[in-house]
């Protein structure tokens, strides 16, 4: 007969064909593409399988729900399906597919010993966790935490035009479900940076999420002539936008190493044309720390670039919108949870920070939260060659399972009884 | 009676509203754009009125004929109706507006007195030589001219997917008209620079082009978490294409004002996500110069500085196209020619460089040409509020009026009669 193990296996390595990128581990599956519509499709009949009844939201949240306490609330446990373009095939997928199989476990253990049961089981696929295709990210977990308001999320556009609610439309996976009652949640991630691999450790307890600060700047010039204009009469959008992308990375050596994270990964200019010198160029910024304190010193630094950028290169540059906030601590009862959860396993474990933000950022702030990591070989993310080992995978599947256990049996949840 | 002058600036005023953006002087009329269709249809019915017989080749270059010395060879006077997105009223529909109404001037002539007429008369409007839409710059003349084959350039497609073979169906201007001979060339421009306004010249003898190096940059890093993976870790592609796009503006400095002007028009970023480190980065970046000298030391040093930054940020940079050219002059009978006309005209002149390229830069290799500039207020180009006074495009129809009279009756080409 197969294994827990041995089942799991099988459907990842079926799970990893949706969107598989030829020759490379990775895949292409961004949200409500044609390939995460068919994986959608598929998961439903795997949830079905095992007696799940598949239900969506407005939001096209994929949930997949079985009672066996009638009326009483659900643990729920997920990640999201959706990739980044080219990327690998663990983030977010693990987790989906490791909550599918806790819930299968512990549901044949409850279905055994109904006595055991105190709250029913649900899984997740959260709709674009990623929001490369559709801003923002985490867009399903928001609207289903009253973050982001449904009508907004439906109505934003990717850059062919195509809404949320088209795209959601033409794959089919757009519901009217509504109502759950959640008891608690837990959620569980490849590590996207190298600390659990480099120390050793299997499961990691996750803390608090990174300090940052995220800027979407918007840096005008004026169009002209690029070969035949005189220098001293160009105002260079792109030449602006430039010595911005230089700055926020030269930031990063006035600190201690890991104290700061600069990036800027999307860039738009316009006209973008060979002979016009831009006049518009649009750039997502961040800067990300455990300290909220170098975040600040940082953000100075960058606006002293700024004002220098607006004098010498005579650009004119805006804040557009920003968004900031302080390290975001999880639930402490979650964390020393798992922490035991760990240790019944002989599981090594360690407390870690997350930088990236997941779809239980949003779901800690409305109900008990367990977040969990296993490692990821040299951190790699984002990346078509993202890889974590078989028995990785396992240890976190096996320890997830733990804490659904301990979930459904009431654990983390107060109540007035 | 209708002066011809006030005929000019009235269908000039008419030829303003294609693609005019509201509430500015400019236009937005791409090559084979919707309004670029239009155009061509309303200048069709113009150069007919006026007797031309109006035909189109395979690449969309639209020709209005008048013969008057049956099977003659033609003298070919114009410039190009597209432009840059969001760019002036006067970039090329000048010449070809003044283009045609010196034909429409001369033919009168030529028709109360048929011994002076030498060679026929033909109007052009060159097919796309923006490039902004479909790259190359220059593509209509570059094909008539054999410099560009007619199938790749039919092939060639915008960032939508749409060919110049399809773009040009849709808007009915794809012929097949062939085999035009060419006696002689001219065209009129406005000056993209600001140095005939200062000196107060009103006719600009284009005597050679700036040396010129253009490079198109692959810059190749990984794909990484922007937030997640340890900056030491990461090999980020943006990073090092804005460290070109710095680098390429602090060269400008070490010359002479005026010496070298440099520019990156146009940058595009893969996957280009809020949350990825970018893998791949393609940008345009020229040099430019009146010295090829000062060319051959800016490319030096340019290459210093990408070998650094293999080293420093990691990342792989690779010209995957490059195009140089040292100072490239206009024939120097048809320079002398212009200087004649503008003495006898008693408008002011001089000679002039020109930094951009223009459709005459083709036909010069093949036939006797002539290449004017009339001022451009301020030099602004490229740009929404580009602007040339009405008593220069005057003086300037004059002056073409005055070479296209000279070439229809045999100036500047040498036979064996």
């Amino acid at each position: 007969m197969q294994t827990p193990e041995d089942a799991f296996l099988s459907d990842w390595s079926i799970h990893s064909r949706f969107g598989a990128v030829e020759d490379t581990g990775g895949v292409d599956r961004q949200a409500a593409s044609e390939p995460d519509g068919e994986q959608r499709k598929w998961f439903a009949q795997l949830l079905e399988s095992h007696g799940f009844e598949v239900q969506h939201d407005a939001i096209g949240n994929q949930f997949g729900l079985l009672e066996l306490v009638p009326g009483a609330p659900y643990v729920l446990t997920g990640s999201h399906m959706d990739s980044q373009p080219t990327a690998g095939r663990f983030d977010g997928a693990y987790g989906v597919m490791a909550s599918a199989h806790a819930c299968f476990r512990v549901a044949e253990e409850l279905r055994a010993d109904p006595s055991r049961a105190r709250y029913n089981l649900a899984v997740v696929n959260w709709f674009n966790e990623e929001g490369s295709r559709f801003k923002p990210s985490m867009m399903g977990s928001s609207v289903f935490t009253g973050k982001l308001a449904l009508t907004e999320a439906l109505a934003t556009v990717d850059c062919g035009g195509v809404s949320v609610a088209g795209a959601l439309d033409a794959i089919g996976e757009r519901g009217d479900f509504s109502g759950l009652d959640v008891a608690s949640y837990a959620e569980i991630h490849v590590q996207q940076g190298r600390s659990m691999e480099e120390e050793g450790v299997t499961i990691g307890l996750v803390g608090a999420t990174w300090a940052a600060h995220k800027f979407e700047f918007r840096v005008t010039g004026e169009q002209a002539h690029s070969g035949a204009t005189l220098m001293a009469d160009r105002r260079d959008a792109l030449l602006g936008a430039a010595r911005l992308v230089v700055a926020a990375r030269e930031l990063v050596d006035r600190f201690e190493p890991g104290m700061l994270h600069t990036a800027c990964g999307e860039l738009n200019v316009y006209p973008n044309s060979p002979v016009v010198v831009a006049s518009e160029v649009q750039l997502l910024l961040d800067l990300r720390s455990p300290s909220a304190e170098v975040i600040r010193e940082a953000h100075t630094s960058l606006m002293d670039t700024i004002e220098r950028m607006r004098h010498e290169d005579r650009v004119e540059v805006e804040v557009i919108a920003e968004h900031s906030w302080d390290q975001n601590p999880y639930p402490e009862a979650g964390v020393e949870l798992a922490r035991e959860i760990a240790e019944d396993l002989g599981l090594t474990h360690a407390r870690v920070l997350t930088v990236a933000g997941h779809d239980s950022t949003n779901m800690k702030d409305e109900v008990p939260t367990v977040m969990l990591f296993v490692p990821s070989v040299d951190g790699v993310s984002h990346n078509l060659a993202e890889f974590t080992r078989d028995e990785d995978l396992l240890a976190g599947l096996a320890h997830l399972t733990g804490v659904v256990r301990c979930l459904a049996a009431g654990a983390l949840v107060q109540t007035d009884e």
